[in-house]
């Protein structure tokens, strides 16, 4: 029989309830979350207020989530876990392009594209000529690699905050990659741009004194057959919010070159070659 | 400047983002948020799957609440956290009666009665006398104490959840102590009924094979000038959920008798003294 619930035996008396026959892998992930929970609470000597502040933040921020809206995964992107949960799950070898997070805005099914063709459909912005390989470890090229791209437009939207004003698939398109593994495609150097900062994780940042943007980057999606399948970006080497990336996304060896070009049919050029992981 | 992000040095690049500037005990609050946060996630290697549940699931327990509702206060009640929140912030000197957790059912201005007057209105249930004393650590009376009073009814619901249904203030009322500090009121020996199990907490206890009810029980609301505010329930002895309630309310000096009476005005009595700290 279970002791009563005491501060001392709080995370006990929680646990020994669960069922021999529930789930292996559920009673593991509550066992481990009472404990921290509880730990947690006893460390910092919760207050009834605060207590009752945490109920209402996570009840505001379940009002505000809607088809187009995901507070939550706002909250876990500006807490670091989105982070910290893609760096467990896509462990990598040395020598193979690092990952990152997915973030709220890619599309399934975006148009098939010819190599070198044009994504930026709205006519904004700074044009800029994307290239380079598609590798294994071995530095071999790889063919059938498909490659989904997406960004922001040159005011910092994507077009899915924006149907109506920006152009369907506007800044974004998947490339196949022939024998030679190469890959080209024209979009614009993307812009720095804040994450939904109007509803309670927005205040949160301000209250912890923390600003609400991410550096520029490109998204790419790498799927071929027989290799692991790469969620990462492209970040612009210059932006000034590299260091302080709301969602702490930028790693090193994603920051990517971008050349100014002179008399060239784009205004930049960002080469950057991916190696992928085999399955 | 900060380090770029890695599995190992997570907890170390999210805290200094905070501003030197934001409000200390946020920042304290935070910091220790962040790092069992990432503790827990990294202990059970927490898989993107389990991420998207997660994420689903606290998405569903705010889209759920309502002003009838407070799912996430289940949440907490159901993992115990509310209990802690209840222990931490109420440590009792020894010789004063435990509390216990408010509860989602408690309203304000219920109606001022006379000593041995009748809370239940709707004329069902097993009548019960409560009977009893507020006293100090002494042991001397406390006059002028008020003892809000509050109970579901002989059918597990509480007047709130059947508006239209019960007459108002049903099992509700409040007691001013005179020079003696003796207090009675009639009510209904009251029945465990279980928390509202239809939505994401239901189901999670579901999964882990615990059932939903709370011990039959009277909640009390003792103020009286001088004294700290004592928020508890005393319940049945007899109950089958006594060793497993829901909400972990139970504590053993709560337990309270429950005489069953011959050829009297109520078929069943409850003594219980309540002893107040000094504030």
């Amino acid at each position: 029989m279970t002791a009563y619930f005491t501060a001392e035996n709080s995370v006990a008396a929680v646990n020994a309830r669960m069922s021999d026959d529930a789930n292996p892998r559920l009673r593991e992930v509550l066992d481990a979350l009472v404990r921290h929970l509880h730990a947690f609470t006893k460390e910092i000597d919760l207050t009834q207020e605060e207590w009752e502040l945490a109920i209402d933040f996570l009840t505001r921020t379940g009002k505000i989530c809607s088809d187009e809206r995901q507070e939550f995964i706002l909250l876990s992107d500006v807490l670091g876990l989105s982070m910290l949960v893609d760096a467990i799950n896509n462990p990598r070898p040395e020598g193979a392009t690092e990952s990152t997070v997915l973030g709220p805005f890619h599309v399934v099914g975006a148009p098939v594209r010819e190599m070198g063709d044009r994504i930026n459909l709205d006519g904004k912005g700074e044009s800029c000529l994307y290239e380079g390989r598609v590798l294994d470890l071995e530095g071999k090229p790889i063919a059938g690699a498909c490659i989904d791209v997406w960004s922001d437009n040159a005011e910092g939207f994507y077009d899915v905050q924006q149907p109506g004003i920006q152009p369907k698939w506007n800044n974004r398109g998947r490339f196949v990659t022939g024998a030679d593994g190469r890959y080209s495609f024209v979009g614009i150097k993307p812009v720095s741009y804040p994450i939904p900062d109007d509803g309670p994780v927005g205040k949160l940042l301000e209250q912890l004194g923390r600003h609400p943007y991410r550096p520029a980057h490109m998204h790419y999606m790498l799927t071929a057959s027989g290799f692991r399948k790469l969620v990462t970006h492209t970040f612009v080497g210059d932006d000034a919010y590299l260091a302080s990336d709301a969602v702490f996304g930028v790693k090193k060896s994603l920051i990517a070159r971008f050349e100014r070009l002179e008399n060239a049919a784009t205004e930049w050029r960002s080469p950057f070659d991916f190696v992928l992981a085999p399955e």
